[in-house]
């Protein structure tokens, strides 16, 4: 008899984005005159930077003549890409990565779910709280939690993530293996200090874990001072793996581009505590379950490090990030305290009652929708996330929209 | 302290893509003059049609400006892609399939590498042999294997595809609960009757069992009586995923756009033994751990259904196909018996002696490059892959050397 892996039934169904959808559409039903803005959603908005489109036209010309087309590539990505990624991204901040350590994919997010399977079922899982849901559920299907009870699974190291510790968490102290960290973080914004995330690289070689390393938002990064990439600081190639994205950086959510980073002396260990590296293992999942980016996907990601690509992206950024400035600001001038929108996209704002209340209230008197808390766990249950991405006239009008709500209301 | 998922150590390096590199830079090496001729890849060489190259331009401009720009398309697929597949993969061969049941991904082998994870650890798998390794590696991987030995995992159903039952095997006497078939096959390219797939499908209703069905060649049959679906056969619907790639098809190894169809009554049980359906719990995965295929890829991947995409892609098809039934008929003409090249791009030709001799023969006779079969199984041990995707000229040429070296052997 062919048997379900009975895990998939321990998860909990996410009502977040259809209890989101229902009740715009109730709200719509109600008020078919009033244009709804959408500040709730982490989407790129802006178009490709130009320099990709380009690059991308001539590969696709490429691919049509028989003798410039490409058929299968080098499943861990082409060289002229992760040579790239390993000179900009890494050797301009000191960082010591190279174009062998590095796997281009297709998201962020397949990576983050995917590497958990490099690891055995019984290690113990840490993840900050709020969350972005795709690490725990990810544990979920492999069978390394229990049940779900209080709006929490048995058997995760909810690492809790508050004003008070301005959305840094500290290391657990009952111990943790497999630790998942996001910074510029998703939801609330917040950045780590280099001493903090020192901090951090001493407590996995201390306790001989391992910290999955969630950077998609580091393009945001606006101070030099703060860390981009985990490796970084010293000692983390053997403790750390780290996630990028184009996604944000350029406005690849609807092109699919990004890379994982695995220092060739990353190790785990095996029963026998002898040291196992993480290199060939995830070289071997990656040949195996994965076929590589189109190659004209991956000459858009390779023009992003190209002179125009770069002035572009820039460009695009800072547009992101003045919309961010808007939010925040008008957020505080109304009395919400808030984190993020400084070095990231989101502004993690204390709704000072439940998140869903905060987003009802937004929803009817100013016809704006944001993320409520409570959908990345416990921790945000009293916050609600804005999203930068957006054009400058709907997030003018939304901002204006939430002034006069909140004043009358 | 971080431990490995200890089934990983289980895993045999594969040798024969290096085996090969070796020997040919070894023989390239000593007659750097002699051009060789490469027939043992399974890699597209044709460009992609000019409709698909046609509809990616505008897809990519479309992508260059913020009124048309696209981000986070729906992880499954867009509406516009899964409707022409369910209309001329399905609805023209009267197999009851719609759009819903239609998973739009990066890939085949991502597909059927990842669809195990679905199912319990503790089931009986039964792959064909000689076999695409993925289906077996994916398996070992996650822990439903024993060790390696004498060439076999353990705990693996081997189902020996040979001359005596014209490579398609019968469904096996011991009982099997997950069943992986590919017709027309890699690498033998045999094809199944229908009468054939009625039995597998009565047999995984009879044994609660379920089929994995890897359709990635379907679109060179050339006979209309031959099945290219399994949903062409009563009943399969609740026994069966199928899953197909535009990389074969229309040249997509380096663009990359598959599909996989799970049926909404697709069952599996669970410990009660009660029915679980399949659909909703991949719907969870492919959301969870996949963000969607590139938008300016689907669009590619629609206008191979447009009416110039078609008549381009027969065309292709036809080309590649040609090689096929050259390779076949000199082979056959030099004394080899052979299965496949009549509904496939690959020639399995029995080797009469070790395949790894044959190989070395041919590259050092005729400097062409084949795939020797051990590297799909025991099975394979005796045979070699031949390929027809490759230029008519060079075609020609390999024949005529192959000829000349077989006849002064």
């Amino acid at each position: 008899m062919i048997k379900i892996n009975h895990n998939y039934k321990k998860l909990q169904a996410s009502y977040l984005f259809s209890d989101i959808a229902s009740r715009i559409a109730e709200f719509q039903k109600a008020n078919p005159e009033t244009e709804i803005i959408r500040l709730g959603i982490g989407d790129a908005t802006r178009a490709l930077p130009a320099a990709c489109i380009e690059a991308m036209h001539r590969a696709v010309d490429e691919m049509g003549e028989d003798e410039t087309f490409r058929g299968y590539g080098p499943e861990q990505g082409y060289e002229f890409l992760r040579e790239k990624i390993a000179k900009y991204d890494y050797a301009s901040r000191d960082a010591d990565i190279s174009a062998e350590e590095i796997f281009v994919s297709d998201g962020a997010k397949c990576d983050t779910g995917n590497f958990q399977e490099l690891l055995a079922p019984d290690i113990r899982v840490a993840v900050p709280d709020p969350v972005y849901p795709v690490y725990v559920d990810t544990n979920v299907m492999a069978g390394r939690t229990g049940g779900f009870s209080h709006g929490r699974y048995e058997n995760i190291i909810y690492m809790e993530s508050t004003g008070e510790n301005n959305y840094v968490p500290r290391p657990p102290e009952n111990g943790a293996d497999l630790i998942y960290l996001c910074f510029p973080n998703n939801p609330t914004g917040a950045t780590i200090t280099r001493q903090e995330l020192e901090k951090w690289v001493e407590y996995a070689r201390d306790n001989k874990a391992l910290i999955l390393y969630d950077a998609a938002y580091e393009a945001f990064i606006r101070e030099d001072k703060i860390p981009r990439s985990i490796y970084e600081v010293e000692g983390a190639r053997e403790v750390a793996v780290e996630f990028r994205s184009f996604s944000k950086t350029a406005g690849f959510t609807g092109t699919r581009c990004a890379f994982t980073v695995v220092p060739k002396n990353c190790r785990a260990f095996d029963e026998k505590g002898e040291p196992q590296m993480l290199h060939p293992m995830w070289n071997r999942r990656h040949s195996t379950k994965f076929n590589g980016v189109a190659y004209p996907v991956q000459r858009a990601a390779e023009a992003v490090y190209s002179p125009e690509g770069r002035e572009q992206v820039k460009a695009i950024i800072a547009d992101y990030m003045e919309n961010a400035e808007i939010i925040r600001k008008e957020m505080e001038n109304l009395g919400f305290s808030c984190s993020g929108g400084l070095h990231s996209p989101y502004i993690w704002v204390d709704a000072q009652t439940d998140s869903w209340e905060l987003f009802d209230m937004l929803l009817k008197k100013a016809g704006v929708v944001c993320t409520p808390g409570a959908g990345f766990g416990r921790c945000g249950s009293t916050h609600i996330r804005l999203s930068a991405f957006n054009s400058r006239q709907n997030v003018e009008r939304a901002m204006e929209r939430i002034r006069k709500a909140v004043k009358e209301g």
